[in-house]
């Protein structure tokens, strides 16, 4: 059985990755989607394991000194990161691991897995996203002119990616997700394993 | 309109690459099958730009002078060549070329073109190649070995190639295929046009 792949799905704020996952994830039981560890407490539903992995600061730190996290970052307080535990062992099941994560951690993974495949999430334009932006309408509209500002920055950062899908349909985004994640099984390095003896 | 790419494909006889082509192609006017210029004499129910392009080895000897040819070759005495022309127009109207051709011609076409993407159709096993070979009942048993050692041969220069796809079943090979030829118009310098204004 080959190995899984790992790969990480970032993208701006109102570019409608949840919906690309979620299509993405329908029905597929040989990919795995990675859940982060937090210190942040619960909210009202959210489940221990299946939200997140809930944890104090004190474990949390642990984590980073056994170099057992992938990546991790603060956030209003809180830190998150990706326990390697759980990608290994999807991984050595033959899962592909998907880690939803932004930019500064796919940094981070790359730097300590650099055959981890990037692809970043893209709006078909800039005033698409800001119409989706809109029309959430959870944003104040100084909120939402700082998330273009935020995700124009993160396309600047974009040679850390190896792919970008432009989410105008989910359909076609689904689509080349699913493509990039064949393609990337085809690649020499796995293939010629097979064909060595 | 984005631009075309091109792709080669290559593999070695028997692994039924002309049935993954055919099945690649099917219905598929998005795509455009370089037909390659020959100075061989056309053989019975061959049309002239429909299977090849016949010509005499006074003008292949001009398209080499004018750098018209993407890659070409001597076959037991006669020239073939893949002509630029043809290709170059396809990809301009958008359309994604597939070169048939050898090992030696991907090296030329990706010394000239190294955006070049090159995919090697692999059998599932040698035994299952041999078992192909014997199958298909035309060549002798002398025969059939020395393809077997020019396979393994065309193997070992398998760093010429950017992806493996493994021929156990025609619909397998066709969807990785098609996957590697989406997944490539996902490479950042093609998508980063669209957001960078």
């Amino acid at each position: 059985m080959a190995k899984g792949k790992t790969f990480i799905i970032s993208g701006p704020s109102g570019v409608g990755k949840s919906t690309v996952l979620r299509e993405l994830f329908r029905g597929r039981d040989d990919l795995y989607f990675s859940i982060s560890a937090t210190t942040r407490a619960p909210r009202e539903g959210e489940v221990d394991g299946v939200h997140y992995h809930f944890i104090d600061v004190k474990r949390f730190q642990e984590l980073i000194e056994e170099d057992a996290l992938l990546e991790y970052a603060e956030y209003v307080g809180n830190f998150y990161g990706t326990p390697k535990k759980f990608v290994d062992k999807a991984m050595n099941e033959g899962k592909d691991v998907v880690l939803d994560i932004e930019v500064q951690g796919a940094i981070q993974v790359c730097t300590k897995r650099p055959e981890t495949v990037r692809i970043f999430i893209a709006p078909p334009s800039w005033e698409e996203l800001e119409r989706r932006l809109f029309s959430r309408g959870t944003d104040s509209e100084e909120k939402i002119q700082k998330r273009l500002v935020r995700a124009k920055a993160e396309l600047r950062t974009a040679d850390v990616y190896d792919y970008f899908v432009i989410n105008d349909t989910v359909e076609r985004a689904v689509r080349e997700v699913n493509a990039i994640m064949l393609a990337e099984h085809c690649k020499p390095a796995e293939r010629m394993k097979i064909l060595s003896e």
